[in-house]
């Protein structure tokens, strides 16, 4: 079992459970499966270190919404997606609240890699008006943005800019957006994994290689990631298993090194997740604004 | 076999040795091995309707350079692997010419499939220029150079869109850039094929569905091209052959479907290619320019 | 006088109004206001070779909405604004139709001539789906969208790349997006002229050598305009004119060829008028289609 | 007399020795003309607070470098204008240095903004591979490089991003490159500004509220400045003062603070000057590069 492949703490569980026996409980971890505005939702709460020890990911809670059916473009279904996603990123979101700093991570070049800068383009930056103009904009809450790029094209790793940042406008709490990778094709583009533990390293598309959380950035992380890429190692694992076969360990690790495996329309994906992903934060923090309201703010 | 997996001739061949006895002789084919400024080099010529039956490729002739060296990013490797490149594309032009038209075909807004419009923005554009300023721009070759988007986008086949063109400008013969899918590794984003026979349905990432060639254009179509995609039924085949696990037919077709396998940093590479095609290009088209000189008129 | 310095029939008549006597009366030209919508509506016909030697524009009708308000960004005065388009560019044409072909001019790379590529960004485009899914795509328009580029970076005239296409593509008719001209700040990205002449050389910020009219391309052509950019001349001239300072001709000429004048905030007007006019052709185009429902297909 | 008008510190020079009696000597500043490379070079010294008074800008060093040559796009003169920009650079910069940390400065979606950003995509990125590669890279300087986006996209001033930046990652120096205005239109685009003031508020296209310098960064700050946009006052005040006409104070107030004037063919200046610069700070930084060995660690 290598939970790196998998971003997502619901994989991670399934993973521990097909390699179980039926009598094993897995302690330190709390699951329950849910719907949201008739989306699937799925809850792992990780309570310990047993837990965390067990599925390879840090302790807190992790929510996963299946949001399969924006594939159809139904007229009602984005904006039920956009009110799922603000519903469950609300409850890990303090009741009254000052500035609040969103990030977007991930290379805007490499298409997979994009959806962080993606949402970053859909977000109402309200930071400069409240503080200026008080009299129009002082019921929104103060809103900063920003896209601090990938190590490779500023020699600084994202989490050093980021802490940067936090020093000087100081917020309450840190939204994180990035692109995930997952192990089940099924989930690619179409699934939001919402959790209070941040980014970790080796995460997704690029190489993330210091955590950006509670512990490293001094204050509440959330992170919003989208599985966009699944590891083609994994892929041929479970053919193999399906068919039975041993395969040695490392087989495939230099394919896993060196390949991005994603969908053909992988553009459209992008675009509609960071939308839905932007417009669901501002939802969240502009108290009540519609969505007719953001396409004004946005256009 | 399946040569649909692979847009190079080389490969077709390859795979058809692999699966046939000894004895037999490739009949319609034949190839070549060489080296070109240090680079290696395979010449295939498909010579009559057998041949093409058998490589799943159209009559004509394909050559493949392989320049894995550019890795390395020695000064000396990027001019080199320009001239090589210019030395073989010379050879499918003819001796004195007017009008070219340089089309770069793929979607710029999926990273793998934009080797095409990646190129297009090195071309040394000048019809307009010639035409007007002959004083000054009268001893250079007109070349006029297109992007024409996909059909998700525009609506309309990239197919059309050159047509309509080429009976306006009248060009006399087109080189077309695209993105090409291989059945190595190895060779992704580091390999160019340059063919007489312009573009295939069904090739690289995208979709194109009608073939650009003499015979839909109407006149001489030059393709280059670069791998910048596998097809994961290919590595699980691969690797499944190397195991001896007989696989059922079809049995991949979902994920070739549907999945794009590319390198990670697929965008230096697409960046990488995009200046040595169209520096190469230009190298031809612009009889003695330097490398020094087209930086002057791009930068 | 110099109407070169006004893309808009409207002002080219204030112009004609201002150096005349009052008892002089404009033959050949029928002007009247009128409210769309709650937006002040402009509506200048030229009828004859007369009104179009005073007016320095060709024959036809033009309309001029000022869509000031939606520099308020109150929630329902976009909508309201896209309505108004559409229901002017309705009149303009015809009850059934087949193919349309909408094509967006300029230079995405200087903000002040990008209004049309972003128009571009915001069509609905359908006609390959409408012919290869007819079940489920049958009732909506075969909508082709492009951006031809400009002359400097492809070589090809606008003109010639359309008329290419057109021939393939046989649409009953085109609409073509571009940035104009005007004489009045106060215009400025905050109005629409709608016209069945097409486009007329020397217009907006670049440099359109051929007419793209009905006479040019064999079809109806209507354009959709938005003026950008101000002629630097006319603002020193009005200047001069108010100060009672008579100037010699041509004094200015050189820096009307050298400059652009435009708002500073002119990436925010360029969004949201590309935003305006392709909603208002997908509302006209596609009918009945809501503002929610384009969200959806664009996202 | 409005030195607000200009960012350049030649032309506040020359603007007081206009306004002044010929007797009048311009006390706290120090003024040389010379050649560099064969281009006029002229330099500034504002040697204290009555220079700085009466030019209404910094005390310190300002070299303006005069480039109109490189419109020719001779082969010989880009190669001339990197190594002359990087000569007067390198006066400013101390013998021996250890990280050094890039800025470019504007909006890039605003063209003559954008020229900050446009040297950012030029800059060697080494900080990472020094640190982790030292047997490769460990002769290259670390140098960072951020493009910190305009405070209406991000919420936070630019100024703010970048102290936080420094904080972290402690060069021991930065180079910030940003757009200015001038006065003369012979100088847009083909003059470069190099100076140890750092960036001043109220510079250039965007509105930058607070000073980056040495005394708000706590480190030196080098600043190159290309001058995009000339102020609309600016040219009707010239053009009023030639034919004798006494204009009152702030008729052009609202003007300037609308409009942006700037070349036509402005795109293909920031993409020139955006290269000359990146490369003459390569040059200095990374001792001894060559332009062939830019290009390819940057293709």
């Amino acid at each position: 079992m290598n939970n790196a492949r998998t971003d997502l703490a619901q994989e991670a569980r399934e993973v521990w459970q097909e390699s179980s026996s039926d009598t094993t409980k897995l302690r330190g971890v709390i699951a329950r499966d849910d719907t949201v505005n008739g989306f699937p939702v799925s809850r792992v709460k990780i309570t310990d270190e047993e837990g965390a020890a067990a599925l390879g990911k840090p302790v807190g809670s992790y929510t996963t919404l299946e949001l399969r059916e924006i594939s159809r473009r139904d007229i009602e279904t984005f904006p039920r997606a956009i009110s799922a996603v603000a519903d469950e990123l609300s409850k890990l979101i303090p009741e009254s609240f000052g500035t609040v700093l969103v990030v977007g991570l991930g290379n805007e070049h490499i298409t997979p890699d994009a959806v962080g800068t993606s949402a970053i383009s859909n977000i109402i930056v309200t930071r400069h008006l409240v503080h200026r103009l008080p009299d129009v904009f002082g019921r929104m809450r103060p809103v900063a943005a920003v896209a601090p790029g990938v190590l490779g094209m500023t020699g600084i790793e994202s989490g050093e800019i980021i802490r940067g940042i936090i020093r000087h406008i100081k917020p309450d709490f840190i939204i994180v957006i990035d692109a995930l990778s997952s192990m089940r094709l099924e989930r690619l583009c179409r699934t939001v994994q919402i959790t209070d533990t941040g980014i970790t390293p080796g995460s997704g598309v690029g190489n993330a290689r210091v955590a950006i959380n509670r512990e490293t950035m001094g204050l509440p992380v959330i992170a919003l990631g989208v599985p966009t890429v699944v590891d083609i190692a994994t892929i041929i694992e479970n053919f193999a298993e399906d068919v039975k076969l041993p395969l040695p360990d490392g087989a495939l690790s230099e394919y896993s090194e060196r390949l991005l495996v994603t969908p053909k329309d992988i553009d459209v994906h992008i675009s509609d997740m960071g939308r839905i992903l932007g417009y669901a934060i501002n939802k969240v923090l502009q108290n009540g604004i519609t969505i007719e309201e953001m396409d004004e703010f946005l256009s």
